[in-house]
């Protein structure tokens, strides 16, 4: 029987009915601008105030360390752009690994064609940065490392505490370093403390755990300085003009209190879920890998290069029975490239080009992935009734 | 009584109902990504494309000219910074005005520590650019032309459709300039028309026309080119990356519809809602200035230096007697400094430090201007009898 699964939760989630209900009041009768003196400001100004406690605590921050944003891109260009610009006087070199987001790696390319350079750290199968290759790359003039937790496509996690301990004992030296870490998959999924990871930006997102799409939020560490981005009023301490988005400030706000309180029983509901849909696929199926390397990755993500298939007429086909996957970021659709993720691990162009990214979320129940079981081998096996050269090898 | 008015509706207002229904579903079951190609974007993407005919519409642009941006701040950062970025070979001289929202005026005070020269064209008492002044200013390396369509303090209409005109002409004689106007004080409240103005670049904000704070939009003329500012995906057709905003993108376009429809009533409405109260304030009370040229203005707005008064110590005043106004723009709000826009239309200090900005919207009522007549004399007068030099005048 058609149903519908939505498992591309890395791509976006629905929201949340508590988050919901915590931004409503700011949709309707509570509408003032945060930066207003009188009644109807000040009532949203203490909803920003609320919130940035509650985004500061999920990350293990001060509140006055938290910068709203337009969302994750937004915060990753302030991080990135405002970094360098401000501390170009100490380096024009930065360090960052091959599977970032675009929004981290096409801010590096637009570095590069104004005067910066940019060393990308391979991941090679696992997926995973080599901190050795770190080392090796640091130079007198690098100013900024910037390596995400946590991959969107594949879901590894990168060694960023160990990164983070790196360039504080650089720090100690003398030297002008900084660490930037792109949060936005990780953050509300697997544990994520600014002091832990030593890390001086820290990129959130709201859309990934259960709030609207529209807000994010850059973690500053006290004293680090950022050339703006978002020119305009004195919003945000200076760092981040424009008015402040109040109703989803407050939904992101009560999304990470939300997911910190069921952090470990989130994590672990779901790394079931997406454990026993990996094991069946183990069994029933043939002529894939998955990608990534288990054992460290994200509790929700799995992904799969599907041999002799194209991924997106998979894609096509498992949406049409109701069905949402994804080939890889919804921020790159559009590229006829394959996955820059996928290669990087070293794959080939087919199994690039065949990968499916599945992504769990919170409401997503072992009936879904019963369903996915059931449909993912027959449009897998139509799909390569179609290809020359399946069909030789089974003819064989 | 006891009531509260709202007169900040140029800070920001509060949001239509059918505005609010346009939204409901893309918070609700209508959550998906809009880059997504399965069902769950595809629907996403239908409301961002309507959307996107609506706005056009309100300004007679192509939808495909239509940039959504976080806001209005967003918006003028991307058309100014990314226009002069992409076409600093052709010159580094701006000319703008006096009077400009911090969202402009910031960003080039931004662009005068990084190498361009920036011309601040005066206003005169009226509050009025003078296209003499323009004329004069303009040099053979002047790339960009900003000046706003209508000013967020005293809501003064400036002369774009002129300026629009001289700089299409100096295009014809195949000199490299472009212009840009920030519009979102007057898109929505007077008739707004690309073509007309002929500009290159406007702003617009959603907030400002009964949607939500954190959405905007930029307009721009085929054929212009922007260096990117916020960096990462394919969104907006490579002009803007970040999950795009659908629920507030799909408010935006209904408010920009309604406001269509309704502008030359609403401009009526408010209009007369508007000169009562400065007739009635010009008969009852002593000691002000009415700041902007009467005549050519925004319809919404009114802006009063009261003497002997600090306006902040009023508006406070009014709030406590639950009447919301400002003393300039909410984004300036923190600075201690008067509005530097009073101040450019020649008043001294102790004016601009008592100037107030009434701002009507359209669920106001004469009611509420009867209210505000009731309680606004009374409040000046007591204020003014803690000054000593008021003090002095009236026992003369």
């Amino acid at each position: 029987m058609f149903r519908r699964v939505y498992l591309d939760n890395s791509a976006t989630t629905p929201i949340d009915k508590e988050v919901f209900e915590a931004m409503l009041p700011f949709l309707t009768e509570k509408f003032g601008n945060a930066s207003s003196i009188h009644f109807f400001g000040q009532e949203a100004r203490a909803a920003v105030d609320r919130a940035r406690h509650q985004v500061a605590e999920l990350v293990n921050a001060r509140p006055a360390e938290i910068v709203f944003t337009s969302g994750g891109t937004e915060a990753n260009n302030l991080a990135i752009r405002g970094l360098v610009e401000a501390n170009d006087k100490y380096g024009k070199h930065i360090i960052t690994s091959e599977i970032e987001h675009s929004a981290v790696k096409e801010v590096c390319i637009d570095l590069e064609k104004r005067g910066f350079e940019v060393t990308y750290l391979p991941v090679y199968e696992d997926g995973i940065v080599k901190i050795e290759d770190l080392k090796n790359a640091i130079r007198e003039d690098t100013i900024l490392i910037s390596v995400m937790m946590a991959n969107n496509e594949i879901g590894t996690i990168q060694p960023v505490a160990e990164i983070g301990r790196i360039v504080r004992e650089l720090k100690e030296t003398g030297k002008k370093i900084w660490f930037h870490t792109d949060a936005v998959q990780a953050a509300g999924k697997i544990p994520t403390d600014v002091e832990e990871i030593n890390c001086d930006l820290l990129s959130v997102s709201a859309h990934k755990i259960y709030a609207p799409k529209g807000v994010g939020a850059l973690y500053v560490r006290r004293g680090v300085r950022l050339h703006k981005q978002n020119i305009g009023g004195h919003q945000e301490r200076e760092r981040r003009g424009g008015t402040e988005n109040v109703p989803y400030i407050a939904a992101f706000g009560k999304a990470c209190e939300l997911a910190k309180k069921n952090l470990a029983a989130d994590a672990a509901r779901l790394t079931e879920l997406r454990n026993s849909f990996e094991n069946e696929v183990g069994e029933k199926m043939t002529d894939f890998v998955f990608n990534g390397k288990r054992g460290s990755r994200l509790p929700n993500i799995a992904n799969i290069s599907f041999r002799f298939i194209e991924g997106e007429g998979l894609l096509i086909n498992l949406d049409m029975q109701g069905i949402a996957v994804s080939t890889g970021s919804a921020c790159s659709s559009g590229s006829l490239e394959p996955s820059p993720v996928i290669r990087a691990l070293g794959r080939n162009d087919e199994l690039a080009r065949g990968a499916i990214r599945f992504s769990f979320g919170k409401e997503n129940t072992p009936e879904d992935v019963e369903y996915l079981l059931e449909i993912l081998p027959k449009a897998v096996e139509n799909l390569r009734r179609l290809s020359p050269v399946y069909l030789q090898k089974v003819a064989k």
